[in-house]
């Protein structure tokens, strides 16, 4: 019912929009995963040798292959070619499959059950090194390919601009991408907060995601023109209107690539745009964008392979090295957003049934108020040594405050250190109540992707609900509005940090509503600066409140397109 | 920080009342756990038999004591009483200590290691299975201190009346309890939707949970007075001012007793009160009591043990039993509740990160609507059979409705099969959408628990969080507010069910807030009801107004208290 796409006619289909952007060009699907071997034949004694060296070969072939493609790549998809090219290179997991010949196993079905004893282990790991399996199950579909001499799962080889049509793609899949090649993406599964999408974004391809099946009558080769923004995907469309509209696309972000920032509509009503980062090195790079300063400093990405708790200076260190970045701006530094589906190891929670509901955030500290006055000294620390101050404000913030008395708590904490205190606006009963919760708070930032998460009682990692978990929800946006009509009548500061803040629509919505701030990916930035200069204060406002007279998202995006297309 | 007991004086002690009563009687403690046995030397081979004797010996009284209990108990107590002691029968967990004891293990370690193999298929099992973990390690406990010679676990012989603390309850430790002798709980774990609080609430014994650990300074034998509706505990207090409190606690009572309905304020204003009932045998026992009719039938509670769908035929028979008890008053039947974290076996629902925020409620229908349109057949078959009319109306409502769409989606279903459409109110988007939602629907039940839990972000199960998942919460009383205005606004019933329909001071509330019906356990409605007669709407409304302004749950009660006393 829900996800059905809202087909008009026999030769389009719809999904959602992530990454804005027109495209016309053919379709490619993403080569398919090898279908697993079983058992087999047992291979005699005297022929094992030579099937493990035909395994040595694959997988040195397939190592090197992602060695060799993280070479031409930069950045971060560099990074995680290689990775993905030591995990090939795993002693224990070469150990795994060798044993399994040795075995009698014949190497195909070797590198099947290696690979799932070790998937076994990393789920029982659970957290991110459970996340990790998805890369593992990539390299195995490689090896198992080139075993057999099939074509490596994953990016086909192309010689012209297409757009990637696939089910989902993996971290290995986008690392390797050349947006010169691959101008477009269209997945079936994800949401807008899915790996997918968060890739998309950084590189900058237009996407859709979460189409949902119907999808596959679309074949590799056939015209398609997709628009990032409506998230639609249109089937041998009439060449001519698809490459005006594509010439459009170039046109605005031509404008995007020109804008300089700082941020304001076109009639000059300022929105600061702020980034969010996790360690020094993110808030550097940073630094050389438009971004005004930092609007959230993941704390809890710095110690995720701390098994004890850092000291205090320990812990100023590596905060100072995300001050130093902006030395005169302002950095809104998030404290511990820890939990059992977030683990940080010297935290060490009990498993809980339903996670995102449980002990996390602010609420470790119930219990343990010295791991969050211990990081709050730190802080505080770092700020002094580098001789913060009102012109290079440092304001700490605590996730997940869901009551009156958590803010009071935490503000009392921070203010007798000489820290500004706020609060995430995450949980909807923070908005419900911020009438009564920011009297004691210097500011309030909005967590957008868990506020969407709670307030539609769905898990924003589940793909069977992608049209649930969207900011675009007017639920959602009508906790915006409430949080921002607080902030106006009491003086208090409203940002916004999560997915929303990245999305050039939602950003006039959001200015219309009386945000303050927008932080985000720092690749992010430059659209959303360039989308605001085009239009002025009064249509923000116009777009917010048919926004939050929508029915659904759908809606809300129609008709938010619809007024700034008048105004 | 949040869990700390408000402690006034080192006498007195604060928890979560759930049950309303003043009582005044010595603590004593539960008989706590025997220490569980290690492995312990062999037993040398020809002991073997006689070891295996000593313990049939003990599994025997075990069994024949708790048979002998359930003999002297009634209804559902009586019933647990005989499951448990069908556990400590179970063919294959006593053969299981008997391979153990066979293999050379003292009895008492034999048990251990015989139970923990069921505990970990029963978890295996998950879901409604794994909960019966408790009881294993009930009769295990039972079995060990039985071997040993130690006083049973559980409750204790006492010869007078008593206030009983624990840690927690387990269903077998409540089941037995006599009321006569005791006549107050207090725990420190649990919330106001834990076991321990839902048998209270049945028993209609004045329960105090979540003191937190404190009370472990009262040992047996202090005289205690205690407040179930304050939620406090005052350790040796003044007698005579005990015992007068205790005398217009028991006024109250008796007030509650003579109460026969229907339920209204003192100046006339009309409250419908309905059961929840789940069968056609608490639906029987609730056409006893003032009950006006159903407010929630939870369907999926008919179906925890079927492995294939029933059919329409087999479906509508089911719900006839519990239409028939209620023939000439309203019925509301809400669709299947399933999900990962409710297992129904038919509907067969993959493992989810966080089950509560995942397909559940009418979201497993979205790809499989063919299963709630037999149920809706099945419904509609079985009110055309019994000759249900307007004055007898079966109403039909879809749980975990979060958008316009599912609730008009859900409507088309209902209305082309001749079938009255409401929705539950328990996500806050769905609470925060009124105005869009109501327009399709002819009624609404704002659902507190589930409504708590996503506004709160905070799993009703976790017991460190109790504090957070209360009805009494500000932010859900003012999403309740948003639903009962909108109800006004456009002609739509709002009723509650939920917990918060039980607690009489919340039932002042929310009739000043303007619900129309309030929904719960059939026990527990002459008390909402007895308070009505008390109060009128004048008071209620300002009650209400208190309510929405309190900072906390705890400040709410307070002041809405004193509204009542004032008035």
């Amino acid at each position: 019912m829900v996800n059905v796409a809202d087909v008009s006619h026999d030769t389009s289909f719809k999904g959602t929009g992530v990454v804005g952007g027109i495209r016309y060009a053919s379709a490619v699907w993403i080569t398919p995963r090898p279908a697993l071997p079983t058992a087999g034949a047992e291979i005699p004694e005297d022929n094992r040798e030579n099937e493990q060296n035909r395994f040595t070969v694959a997988a040195d072939t397939i190592s090197s292959r992602l060695l060799t493609r993280s070479e031409s790549a930069t950045g971060a998809a560099s990074e995680v070619l290689k990775a993905t090219a030591g995990m090939v290179d795993d002693r224990g997991w070469r150990r795994a499959v060798a044993k399994n010949v040795k075995a009698g196993h014949p190497a195909e079905y070797a590198v099947v059950l290696a690979t799932d004893k070790f998937i076994a282990m990393f789920e029982k790991a659970g957290g991110i090194i459970a996340e990790r399996t998805t890369d593992l199950r990539d390299i195995r579909d490689r090896v198992i390919a080139e075993l057999r001499g099939e074509s490596e799962p994953g990016l086909p080889a192309v010689d012209g601009q297409v757009i990637l049509f696939a089910e989902d793609l993996s971290p290995a899949d986008t690392a390797a991408l050349d947006t010169d090649l691959f101008v477009g993406l269209v997945t079936e599964l994800g949401g807008p907060t899915s790996h997918t999408a968060i890739i998309a974004r950084q590189l900058n391809v237009p996407c859709i995601v979460a189409t949902g099946t119907g999808i596959n009558r679309i074949s590799s080769g056939t015209k398609v023109l997709i628009d990032g923004s409506l998230g639609t995907v249109l089937v041998d469309p009439d060449e001519d209107t698809a490459l005006a509209q594509v010439e459009e696309s170039r046109a605005l972000a031509a404008k995007i690539a020109q804008w300089t920032g700082p941020a304001q509509t076109r009639d000059g009503h300022r929105v600061q745009l702020l980034a969010n980062v996790q360690d020094g090195a993110t808030a550097r790079t940073a630094s050389t964008t438009a971004a005004e300063g930092i609007g959230l400093f993941r704390t809890e990405l710095c110690f995720l392979s701390s098994t004890e708790e850092p000291s205090v200076e320990e812990q100023a260190d590596i905060y100072a090295r995300v001050l130093e970045a902006f030395p005169e701006s302002k950095v809104v530094v998030r404290t511990l957003d820890a939990g059992s589906d977030k683990p940080v190891p010297f935290t060490s929670m009990p498993e809980e049934m339903n996670p995102s509901l449980g002990v996390r955030g602010l609420r470790i500290a119930f219990d343990n108020e010295g791991l969050l006055t211990r990081q709050l000294d730190a802080i505080a620390r770092a700020a002094t040594e580098l001789g913060r101050d009102d012109t290079a404000p440092t304001w700490v913030m605590a996730p997940m405050v869901a009551t009156v008395g958590e803010a009071k708590w935490f503000a009392r904490l921070c203010r007798e250190r000489g820290l500004i205190p706020g609060a995430m606006i995450e949980v909807p009963a923070a908005a419900l109540m911020a009438d009564k919760i920011m009297p004691h708070l210097d500011f309030v930032s909005i967590g957008t992707n868990d506020l969407t998460q709670y307030a539609m009682a769905a898990d924003r990692m589940a793909p069977g609900l992608a049209s649930l978990t969207d900011p675009w929800q007017p639920a959602v946006l009508r906790l915006i509005k409430m949080t921002c009509d607080e902030g106006q009548r009491q003086n208090v500061p409203v940002g916004i940090c999560g997915e929303a803040a990245a999305d050039p629509l939602l950003a006039v919505v959001l200015t219309g509503l009386g945000v303050n701030s927008l932080s985000a990916a720092s690749t992010a930035l430059a659209g959303v600066g360039a989308q605001l200069a085009e239009v002025d204060l009064a249509t923000c406002r116009q777009a917010a409140e048919a926004a939050l007279d929508a029915e659904d998202s759908q809606q809300a995006r129609d008709v938010v397109r619809a007024v700034i297309a008048a105004g």
